[in-house]
């Protein structure tokens, strides 16, 4: 057993100061953390072709924009309507009416999709980094056309991968939901990230101090896993200069980003056996009041999905880890990826 | 299809009043309401035993005490400890330093199980009220005791049906968690429901007017689908009568409840097609301070798992609720389940 592995620490309850939440560590219940493994996996189906693939563009909701601009067959990124939309850009918004009683606001908004390779087997670990890099951009356009719409407050880019993380096709692909209100999570690590500014008068993640929490660095960003992680295995990239909205990342940026992401999900994949996972782009809202800007800092999290959430974390808002972020930083670490695959 | 059911209505944001959280409905991404149904559910194992079945007590944890008290084999309900518990009853609690920078205390804590049945293939629904009442003052005799010691601020009770929803064993039993801490979303519950009876003098439950989304209704209780549900037909039981704790229900109130509990699983079970699901009690913390008693009232929610939870809401806390709460009621209304089965 490795040394960093300890099955019978006792149960702590650690504080996110980021988000202002309790995860309760509770290894008793687990395995060795090096016996973590994905239980489903997203397997390769015998579907050779989906609506998401070159060749079938008329299968989808329209096109908003695609990479290079003026490819034709040979595009490598398309930005596209969501099919079956969460929120509607049909709608007009109304401002929600503050009312003690109950508050409906039409579901105004735009639900995008990001299609990262007109390939249907690849995904976003076989690109290069700079191909992860373009993907990344193309977020980053797609959020610049979105922030011109004066009613959109919040735009959450997401990745589900693998049916059990809520991945319908299984298609490498990302989305992007823009919202007229700020959702109440980011509201709470806004406020949570103000208050440690308060206190300190630093940033909360400027101000983190990886240690044995570090798996890598790159030239931009370093990864971690969080002190109080809510899933086991969970990692979170951070930018190491400080910049508030994941939209303000340039070129330079977001190839290193991608080699940093791609490394990650070689790691996890390979330790973890391809588990299912969301990637999430944690960033702030668009009219952020100017005050909160030296105390806002966006990240991105990568949640794999070893465990099922039961119960207790949809009462309490609190998760049960069975891996100490510790051991997980250690074993991802150690995890080693040749040159050549990256 | 039926004149409730409107599968073309436009997306909607609302707010839960109870959480101050928003749900974003969205019919376009469902089929018809009706043909709502679990994909897959709790399925009756080849299994006949299991340490949860009468005759095997020496494979369990120790007992805390059993239903009733002085029976030996035909004992109704066990209340005993968790073989795997996410907190130790074994550690010291020291309180949680105020500090800016990283916090952990001691998982201390009680991490209990009742099993609701010595017998492996019985469920919930399958007791008659007066036993699913049996049930509930189990539960409440055990938080009675756990109010006793001074560190324990709030006490959890959950009860996860099916894998998917969490549940590592299928004989049926619920569990109780008992934390050092008040967890993060009962503390925006309580914030939530004291703003609400600070704007209007009224407590928030007490006040509520479910009309068409009202599903059925007993002497002391009411079961409706609430107006910003988080779940596609989520059902919550509120008491008629203001408190704040469930701990206050009296014999004659459990078997009530039992009742219309009973009735709710069997309509969910049919119509539903036996889905995974969770029940929580949300109860208010014990060393409450008394200025809250006027606004916080204790209620069951009944949380079915027909899709997955992804990215999105991972990131934001918004989810999307493909079920207008109308409809799920009124679908919820017309199952006829026979007296026979009550």
């Amino acid at each position: 057993m490795a040394e960093a592995e300890t099955p019978n620490r006792s149960p702590e309850i650690r504080k996110d100061k980021i988000h202002n939440r309790w995860v309760l560590f509770s290894p008793a219940r687990s395995r060795r953390p090096s016996d973590f493994k994905a239980k489903s996996n997203p397997q390769p189906s015998n579907q050779t072709e989906c609506p998401f693939c070159a060749g079938h563009e008329h299968e989808c909701a329209p096109e908003i924009f695609r990479v290079p601009a003026d490819s034709t067959n040979d595009w490598k990124i398309r930005v596209i309507q969501n099919l079956y939309p969460a929120v509607s850009r049909e709608l007009d918004f109304q401002n929600p009416v503050s009312l003690v009683g109950d508050v409906a606001v039409s579901g105004f908004g735009f639900h995008d999709v990001v299609i990262e390779s007109p390939v249907h087997s690849v995904n976003l670990s076989d690109l290069s980094p700079a191909q992860v890099g373009e993907v990344l951009l193309a977020c980053k356009k797609r959020i610049a056309q979105l922030r011109s719409c004066d009613s959109i407050k919040y735009v959450q880019v997401f990745k589900n991968h693998g049916a059990s993380a809520g991945a319908s096709m299984s298609h490498s692909h990302s989305q992007m939901i823009a919202l007229p209100i700020v959702p109440p999570t980011v509201s709470a690590r806004l406020d949570s990230m103000m208050e440690y500014y308060k206190q300190t008068g630093k940033c909360s993640l400027c101000d983190i101090q990886p240690n044995e929490l570090l798996i890598a660095e790159s030239a931009h960003f370093i990864s971690l896993v969080p002190f109080a992680a809510t899933f086991a295995f969970e990692i979170w990239i951070i930018p190491r200069d400080h910049s508030s909205h994941f939209h303000e990342i340039d070129s330079e940026k977001a190839v290193d980003l991608g080699g940093l992401l791609k490394l990650m999900f070689l790691k996890m994949s390979l330790q973890l056996n391809n588990p299912p996972f969301n990637l999430l782009i944690h960033t702030s809202p668009f009219q952020d009041d100017p005050s909160y800007a030296p105390s806002t800092h966006w990240f991105l999290q990568i949640a794999p999905h070893l465990s099922g959430v039961g119960g207790f974390e949809i009462a309490t808002g609190c998760y049960i880890n069975p891996v100490f972020p510790e051991d997980a930083a250690k074993i991802l670490r150690d995890v080693r990826i040749s040159n050549d695959n990256i």
